[in-house]
C-alpha cells in the first residue's frame, strides 16, 4: 500500500487509527477542513493548525478553473502555494461538477461543463482528474465518480453508480502510485442497499487505499444516511480508512463514528462561522440575535478557542451587525476548534472503550442547549 | 500633566520620545492603526500587536451609534471589549459628523445629525463627546472639534477655527482628569497661516496634554500640507506631543516627522489591504494586477511580515481574484507591518541623527518601484 493507516483500538464498530500520508500523520477518526480555494476561508493556515486539524481538502473543480492546476504545480504545488505543510486531500471534482445544472453534459467518458466563473468550456475525465489531482501534490486522490442525485430511481441509481464504478477502475490506472500518495474509490448507489454493497465489493476487487462513501447528505436525512452506512460498511475492507464525505453537523460525525467512519469533511462549520453561527457543544449558536447584544459571557466558557477566550458574546454579536470581517474570523476558528475538540473526544473514548457514554453525553448537552439568559 | 511624555533626541525638527499612558507606553514618531468599530478590520488584536503597534485609533461616532459607549462601559470599557489591552486614542466624533452631509445640523452649542446605520437622530456636544471618550475609556481623548471644509473661504475657516475653540475649551472643562489619561487639543484654521497660529496659541493658553492638527489630508495636496505644518508647528508647545491626524501615505508620514510631527493614524494601511493594494518600501503595488499571477516571488522580500514570509505573489493575486478574506487579512497585516517599520526606521535615524539620509534612502527606494517582472 501507498499510504499507512494502522489501527489499535476498537469500540463497537468504530476505530481508533492513523494514517500516514508523504506530508504527516493523521489521528482518525479525522474531520478535514475544506479549502475550497486554496484557503480554508477566514483562517490563517498557522490558525487552522492550531485548532487540532491534521488535513484539509482542496477542491479540483475550483483549482483548475482558477488558478489552473498547472500553474500551481509550477509554483511547487499545493501546499507550497496555499502554506499548508501537513497533509492534503483533493476532491475529484465530481461533485461539483454534478452540482452544475445545465451547464454541463454527462457522457460515457467524462463531464464538459461551463465555468461558473466565466462560462469557459472545461472537460473533466477520470484521467484528468486524477491528473490534476497530481499536479496539485494532494497525499490523498479522490477517484472520479458521479454523485448521484437524491431522489434516484433504482434504475438511474443503477446506471450512475455503474458509471462511477468503470470511472473508479480507470482513475485507478490513471493513478501514478507514488510512496505516501494514496487513491480512495468512493462507494455510490444511493439509498439501495444492493447497490452500495454491489459498488462496495467492486471497490475493493479493484482495489484501493481508502474508501469513501459518496452520494449521501444531500438530503435523504440522517437517519436514512445512517441506515446506508450501516448496510455499506461492513463490505468495505477492515484494514482501510473509510471517508464519509461532505459529512456533516456534529451529531453526523458522531454517528457515524459509531458506525466504523473514520474520516469527514463538511463546510459546515466554516461556512455557518461566517454567518454568525457557532457549532458548539450547547447546540447551534447564532450570534446575531440580539439576545446575545449584551451579554458579557464567553460563547462557549469551556472552550479554549480565541473567540473564547477573548471575547465577549456581546462583542461577536457587535461584530456581526457591523459586518466586521473579524466576526467571521473568530466564529470560523471557533466553530473549527470546537469540531476537532470533538473529533479528539471521539477518538479518547474509543480508545477507553467509552464511546456509548461519550455519544450519551455528547447527546444530552446538545439537547440542553444554549446557556440559561443571564 | 496627566500624561508623560518624554523626548531624549532631535533631528532637526523631529523628536524621539515616549508617551506613558494607562495602558502602556508608546515609542514616537509612532503610527496608530485604526480601529473604527472596536476592530482593526481583518486583524486579530494579537496580529495589530505583531505589528509593533503600541496604540490604536477607536471611533466616538461609530461607537456612540453601535453597540453605543454605555454598552462597552457595562462590558468593561473598550480594551476589555475589543480584547486590546495597550492604549487606546479616541477621536471625538467631530469629523465623522461633519462629512455627513445633508444629514446634520451645526449650531454654537453642538450637532444634530442622523445615524448612517438607521436614519436615527443623535446629537453630539463637546460635553458628550468627551463622557462617551470616558465611558469608552480611552487613554487619550481628543477634543470635540469642528473640521473645516477645504477649501474654505478666509471667512468661513475663520468662523470654523472659532467655533472648535470655544469647543475645545469646553472639552477641557468637562475633561476628568485620570492619572495616565490625556486630552489634545484640536489646531483647524484651514490653509491659513495666521489662523493656524492663532489656533494653536488659544489651544496652547487653554492647556492641553498633546495637540493635535486636523483639517488637512483633505484634498489640500502634500506639498500645502506640509507648508502649513510648517508654519503651525512651531507655535505649538515642544514638550508635548503632535498628532497629524488622518495621515497618511508613507511619504507623508516622513515628510511630516521631519517637520516635528510625532504621531498619525490613517485607515489608508488597512483600507488598501482590502481593496488588493500593498503598500510597500517599493511604493504602492496592486496584487489584483495579471503580471503577479504566476510570479513566484514574495510581494516584498525583505519583509518579514507574514504575507511576506508565507507566499507568493501569485497566491496573493490568486486569494484577491477569487475573492477570499484571507487576501485582505494578509495584505492588511503586510501594510500595518511596513508602517511599523517605517515608523521605527524614522526612531532609529532620529535617535543616529541620521533622519535626511534615511528620508533620502526612503525616497530613493519608492521612486524605484516595484521589482522588476521575472
Amino acid at each position: 500500500m501507498t499510504i499507512g493507516f494502522e489501527s489499535w483500538a476498537r469500540d463497537g464498530a468504530a476505530r481508533r487509527g492513523r494514517l500516514t500520508l508523504a506530508h504527516g500523520t493523521v489521528e482518525t477518526p479525522a474531520f478535514m477542513p475544506v479549502g475550497t480555494a486554496a484557503t480554508v476561508k477566514a483562517m490563517r493556515p498557522e490558525a487552522v493548525a492550531e485548532t487540532g486539524a491534521e488535513i484539509v481538502l482542496g477542491n479540483t473543480y475550483h483549482l483548475m478553473l482558477r488558478p489552473t492546476a498547472e500553474r500551481i504545480a509550477a509554483l511547487g504545488g499545493l501546499h507550497r502555494f496555499m502554506n499548508w505543510s501537513k497533509p492534503i486531500l483533493t476532491d475529484s471534482g465530481g461533485f461539483q461538477v454534478m452540482s452544475l445544472a445545465g451547464r454541463r453534459e454527462l457522457d460515457a467518458d467524462g463531464v464538459t461543463f461551463q465555468s461558473h466563473i466565466d462560462g469557459s468550456k472545461h472537460r473533466l475525465t477520470p484521467e484528468r482528474s486524477i491528473e490534476i489531482q497530481h499536479l496539485l501534490g494532494a497525499d490523498i486522490t479522490m477517484a472520479f465518480d458521479e454523485c448521484t442525485p437524491h431522489p434516484a430511481t433504482h434504475e438511474a441509481a443503477a446506471d450512475s453508480m455503474r458509471l462511477s464504478m468503470r470511472w473508479a477502475e480507470r482513475s485507478k490506472t490513471a493513478f501514478v502510485e507514488r510512496d505516501g500518495h494514496g487513491l480512495f474509490g468512493i462507494v455510490q448507489g444511493s439509498v439501495y442497499d444492493d447497490f452500495r454493497r454491489e459498488s462496495a465489493e467492486l471497490l475493493t476487487s479493484i482495489g484501493f487505499d481508502g474508501y469513501a462513501i459518496g452520494g449521501l447528505a444531500v438530503g435523504e436525512g440522517q437517519e436514512e444516511m445512517f441506515r446506508v452506512l450501516d448496510v455499506t460498511v461492513p463490505h468495505l475492507p477492515d484494514d482501510r480508512p473509510r471517508y464519509l464525505m461532505g459529512v456533516g453537523k456534529p451529531a453526523d460525525l458522531v454517528g457515524a463514528v459509531l458506525r466504523g467512519i473514520d474520516m469527514f469533511d463538511c463546510v459546515l462549520p466554516s461556512r455557518s462561522g461566517r454567518t454568525a453561527q457557532a457549532q458548539s457543544r450547547r447546540g447551534a449558536i447564532n450570534l446575531r440575535n440580539a439576545r446575545h447584544a449584551a451579554d458579557p459571557r464567553p460563547l462557549d466558557p469551556d472552550c479554549a478557542c480565541p473567540a473564547c477566550t477573548g471575547y465577549s458574546r456581546a462583542y461577536l454579536h457587535h461584530l456581526t451587525k457591523a459586518g466586521e470581517i473579524l466576526g467571521p474570523m473568530l466564529l470560523t476558528w471557533h466553530n473549527l476548534h470546537y469540531y476537532q475538540e470533538l473529533m479528539a473526544g471521539l477518538r479518547s473514548a474509543i480508545e477507553a472503550g467509552r464511546l456509548a457514554d461519550f455519544a450519551a453525553g455528547f447527546h444530552a448537552q446538545q439537547a440542553a442547549g444554549d446557556l440559561p439568559p443571564l
